[in-house]
């Protein structure tokens, strides 16, 4: 068996402008090749810094439960987190974690899914506040939230992607939070290669605070405000002016109805997560135009939770543009997907028509619940879509 | 902008058994904390390794394609990938790596789902290869293998998870492999809790090799036989004397039909990937047993690949016991669940048929694609379950 194990007394220095718990001794890396951890575990490193101290983690007979030392939340403030790959940055609140593309995240074509990077966005999100120390047992709430018993909701997502990672691909993800309004939070992320520095995807959504019991939304308590605004910045990752997505009906172009959520769709929080959303509104796209294009946006606005038992209906309807707009006589419709195309070749072609270049696909989402009486919206959301290049030219032999 | 960057030239020696460079100028870690990495990566460090002299990855005009350099696949053996938390073990042929449980890795009660865990083999298995420097741009397969049009398929696989694995927790995933017969190859795993040195999951499957064109199993040719036979060795990760898994038929109890994969079902071979296989098949078993328990073990015996234009068949059927047999007389029929329940109960309660404890909950699986002639098996399954303990005792606030 292989062995070897040193510890880095690092020159890092945890950036906080706040009052965390800030000690130099912690700042240490231990790499650790051995195949009995147990013994070689290093309460000083910044990975065992489960706090014994702390009244939250001990259970009514002095003992900390299992599951919370393999858990192993932090109670205080972590600059460096050798396992998650992460990093405290932006003068000590923003958040960097290095990331590989897993081979499970990437699709047919060795790029990875749009799924996998929101799933990667929601993660660093959560390690950043893992990092804080702020983190309770639940999806992200603080231990402030937890006390007034408070979760986080997201209400807005935007996301871009210039250039999907692929397999393989070593990647930075920096996220940070910013106020959104008087009870809101923004959270930003900026995705790139460290292979070329480029900048491949970039998002921003806000946050509201929902009582747990109630489900209602909830003014920020000063509680709260007093734990994560030291943690505000300014910096966008999206300069954006949000355009209102119209609400589709039944007489969307195309439907997928009667979709139901599975065990394995709930998150932490016993919702449907976010991430399944996506996909139920990409899933409505007919097929032909997804083998072409690749996603470059998609703008989500949540209205309201979806639960286990509800039935989901995913409306999707193309956006029309003026030279292409849609014939009133159904008999002399071209079709929407020759028109995308003829659009697209128009394009990329001679230029004959260069103001079309700012007009990619588009497409108007809506997933609702469909009650007997009535239906409610859960999301609305908006794609645009570019053409996909050529396989990338890998040798094949 | 946080910025800090060190080099840490380690006592890390690759293992070697065999000829693969071995330079200890690259057993270098990097760690880099800019936010500008292009200008600060080390052309030795041990994740910079591509190798401009290798014909294979320069293209016709003489320049490495852009997608290469990101991807960066070694070209030599590694014996430390720190952006991969891996590490050569077993004196220079098995392969560790350090795994977070990610938030969008566990299931509502926080803890990894069986999907996740199985990805997590098929991302530590692949890694294991891409270690050892044989990786062609294929989904595992080595260069001999490409040159022989050659792509590995996985003929079984042995699941085993006596305890999984929480949200949060560090895990060390180890694997190896070995001969399996003439012509194939078996790869085993074991999951430690790192905290506390727990196995908590073990694994063990047989690969052998299909011919890309024709779709039909080849023999192993030496040239690959010479790559991957230094590498194996005799461990093993279960100790089994495998059980023939019985056909299922159209009157199995528990039966979905017409699963048709999506454009996301597909891996890098363009096929339906194994862990949908899974997924498909535990969506079978009724919603009121998967609430009260949890799998212990799965087999998987694979018969066909599955397509993206198959349509496919999932059947179920619970074992039966001889003290639970089934009444032929349905009138008399006990339901299953009850029986179960009944079995569990017996079990947990007062030891009065100790021997029963030898008996948990089976199910035998079959996903088959449903044609209209004739149907044509993908995979048999057997699954071992025990009841769930309570949720987690963490404190809720």
């Amino acid at each position: 068996m292989a062995a070897f194990s040193y510890t880095i007394t690092s020159p890092i220095r945890c950036q906080s402008g706040n009052s965390y718990n800030n000690d130099p001794t912690k700042n240490r890396i231990k790499v650790n090749g051995t195949s009995n951890r147990l013994s070689k575990v290093d309460p000083l490193s910044q990975t065992a810094s489960f706090q014994t101290s702390s009244d939250a983690f001990i259970s009514e007979n002095g003992s900390i439960p299992k599951e919370q030392i393999r858990q192993n939340i932090p109670t205080k403030k972590q600059c460096v987190d050798p396992h998650r790959q992460g990093l405290i940055i932006e003068g000590g609140v923003g958040y960097r974690q290095t990331v590989v593309i897993r081979s499970y995240e990437v699709g047919a074509d060795k790029t990875a899914t749009l799924e996998s990077i929101l799933n990667l966005l929601q993660e660093t999100a959560l390690n950043h506040v893992w990092m804080s120390g702020l983190l309770s047992n639940g999806f992200g709430a603080t231990h402030g939230m937890v006390r007034n018993n408070l979760i986080w909701v997201v209400s807005r997502m935007h996301a871009q992607v210039d250039h999907y990672p692929i397999w393989g691909e070593i990647v930075d993800i920096d996220t940070w939070v910013g106020a959104s309004g008087k009870n809101g939070m923004r959270r930003d992320w900026l995705i790139r290669s460290q292979a070329t520095g480029q900048v491949l995807a970039r998002a921003t959504s806000t946050w509201v605070m929902m009582n747990q019991t109630t489900r209602r939304l909830s003014k920020m308590p000063e509680e709260v405000r007093a734990e994560i605004s030291p943690w505000f910045i300014e910096k966008q990752a999206i300069e954006e002016a949000p355009e209102k997505i119209s609400k589709l009906d039944d007489k969307a172009r195309y439907m997928n109805s009667n979709l139901k959520p599975k065990r394995s769709d709930l998150d932490m929080n016993h919702h449907v997560n976010n991430v399944k959303y996506v996909r139920w509104m990409l899933e409505t796209i007919p097929d032909q135009f997804l083998e072409d294009h690749q996603l470059s946006s998609i703008v989500l606005e949540y209205r309201r939770e979806c639960g286990s038992s509800d039935i989901v209906q995913s409306l999707c309807e193309p956006d029309e543009y003026g030279i292409l707009a849609r014939d009133s006589s159904e008999e002399n419709e071209m079709s929407l997907l020759n028109r995308f195309s003829l659009a697209t070749q128009i394009i990329q072609g001679n230029g004959l028509l260069g103001s079309l270049d700012k007009m990619p696909p588009r497409y108007t989402h809506l997933l609702q619940t469909k009650g007997e009486a009535k239906s409610e919206e859960i999301v609305r959301g908006k794609t645009e879509w570019k053409r996909k290049l050529p396989a990338m030219p890998f040798p094949s032999k």
